[in-house]
């Protein structure tokens, strides 16, 4: 027996084509593991988009290499969310977009609306859940669905996975994550000699920093995981207020070079710390020593170590960083929400 | 709205005891958190058990540091599973004995006659399963039941977890683990100069080895896990007899010495391959690079690494392997079966 879930995917830039690739890719693999029947039904980006009502109309659009939403035949200029969530089955609506963490939109209003229309949701995006994840978390528990964010959360490496679901039980008394590539990249090349500014220019170069870096080296994607991470596993209700964040842009070379004498590695870490019954959330330089278990993870590389009360200590490494990637964690986050 | 699940303990040496401090230990998490009241009913061992008629008088057994059954008050002789199976509401049947790898007994007849009366089971024993996988899945299936074994697959460290729920939707294209704390162990100390039998000897007065050691370092409990893993993960058939398995009772002094000239450790690794469209799992000793993600697992540490096609290379290392361990990663088990 085969369940069709209906899908809306927002936003149509690398994250949100990969994901449609995906999820032609593994059609048959969803249908024949999972029973599920994965059905991409729309496309929406800011100014318009795009209502398949047959199949064939979305593998046409996907065989163009590069496609772009407005440039086919189906573009439907001024079409919203609003318009369409209610014409469909409810399903899940994966969010590709990217949103203000400041603001949360545009992302807060498209994951509102959808929880409102009785539709689960998938997101790679932050800034939604980072601006008001107490009430957004509210309104799907009062609703009976399910708000997924793998892909916000360091996607492919499995943070919200190994917190929530295999240290079931378990009292986690800290966490320390590397989890922000860009950042671990620069740090990884000025261990190895270069001064801040080339390695950014170097990252920049490869695609890994993106043309405004700042979010990342000044610690604000590290602070949106670690505070998503933290309030979903730890049930703590932190905003930004809560975080004290320390970025790499004015990291002292002392810092760089008594690490390397005593054979220690930098990193930025999102940290977690339970102080008697309250948790603290931190971004900040680190030295790690050489028996730490994130020692290793270096260039984009990622890792999350979990501290518990049962299990001793648990990390996770790896998970490929590229919108491929992000797109396998939605993918994963939909498969589990019909588990 | 919580729910009551019933639960039946097999086995009270030291892990079964560990279980049964740990379920009192996290009564009241289990039930604010979870909304589950996990009741143990009964404990059985070889010979005999005890019906608990109140919670009372399983707290009072509990209180002896060194609890034996045979010398509670409530200790009935002859008392056997078949007994009290039909007698008690179907909740989740606990696997803690040490069953045959050869015959599967006694957990198999354990499984079986669980699964048949309708409970769910948690296992931290390899034996049945190792034995009759294809079976116990098929006769779990057809009754919509669940058993869940992260106790018998290298327990705290999340080993099923990752491969069946964060990889969900990716293909496995190999796994390399790192699965028995025994064998690393005196591998790590041959790393450190020592040789085979007195590394051995070392960790048998550390209560790391058994006093059989050859389960262990004959390759067969990681046989065993990477058995299950594949299994459970990639859809296998797996027997013993289509696993290549090597210990590391022989392993060569040059092997050893070429290893640590060119910066390499070595390890027992169990390893899953996909060739074409067919699996291979072999269990042998590897001198792993300084890059490799399992480099670092020194000691009684463990650790997995999955190969997939979407999401990169995910690695996940550590876990206590002590029976306070064993016993989270029981719990876990029953808190995911009813999620």
């Amino acid at each position: 027996m085969k369940r069709t879930v209906t899908i809306i995917l927002m936003g149509f830039g690398r994250v949100g084509r990969a994901f449609a690739h995906l999820l032609e890719e593994k059609r048959n693999l969803c249908a024949e593991r999972y029973g599920l029947e994965l059905e991409l039904k729309a496309i929406l980006e800011l100014g318009g988009g795009t209502v398949f009502s047959r199949h064939q109309e979305l593998s046409r659009l996907l065989k163009n290499a590069s496609p772009r939403l407005q440039d086919d035949l189906s573009w439907n200029p001024g079409l919203t969310l609003e318009e369409i969530l209610p014409k469909m089955e409810p399903g899940v609506l994966v969010d590709c977009t990217v949103s203000s963490l400041k603001t949360g939109e545009p992302g807060l209003g498209f994951l509102n609306k959808a929880l409102e229309c009785g539709w689960h949701v998938a997101t790679a995006g932050k800034g939604g859940l980072v601006f008001d994840f107490k009430n957004l978390m509210k309104k799907a528990r009062t609703k009976g669905l399910k708000i997924k964010f793998s892909g916000a959360t360091a996607a492919a490496l499995p943070t919200l996975d190994v917190g929530l679901y295999s240290l079931a039980g378990a009292e986690i008394l800290g966490i320390e994550g590397i989890l922000n590539g860009t950042t671990n990249y620069i740090l990884t090349r000025m261990d190895q000699g270069l001064g801040y500014e080339a390695a950014l220019s170097e990252a920049r170069q490869k695609g890994i920093a993106e043309p405004d870096p700042s979010m990342d080296v000044e610690g604000w994607d590290t602070a949106s995981k670690i505070l998503l991470i933290s309030n979903a596993v730890v049930g703590t209700e932190f905003t930004f207020r809560d975080i004290k964040v320390e970025g790499i842009t004015n990291i002292s070379p002392e810092v760089l070079r008594a690490a390397k004498e005593e054979g220690k590695a930098v990193k930025l870490l999102g940290t977690l710390l339970k102080q008697g019954n309250q948790f603290a959330a931190e971004v900040r330089i680190c030295p790690l020593e050489p028996g730490h278990p994130l020692f290793g993870v270096s260039g984009t590389n990622k890792g999350i170590t979990f501290f518990t009360d049962t299990m001793g200590s648990i990390s996770v490494i790896g998970g490929k960083s590229d919108p491929r990637g992000a797109a396998a964690a939605l993918l994963k986050d939909i498969l589990n929400i019909y588990r």
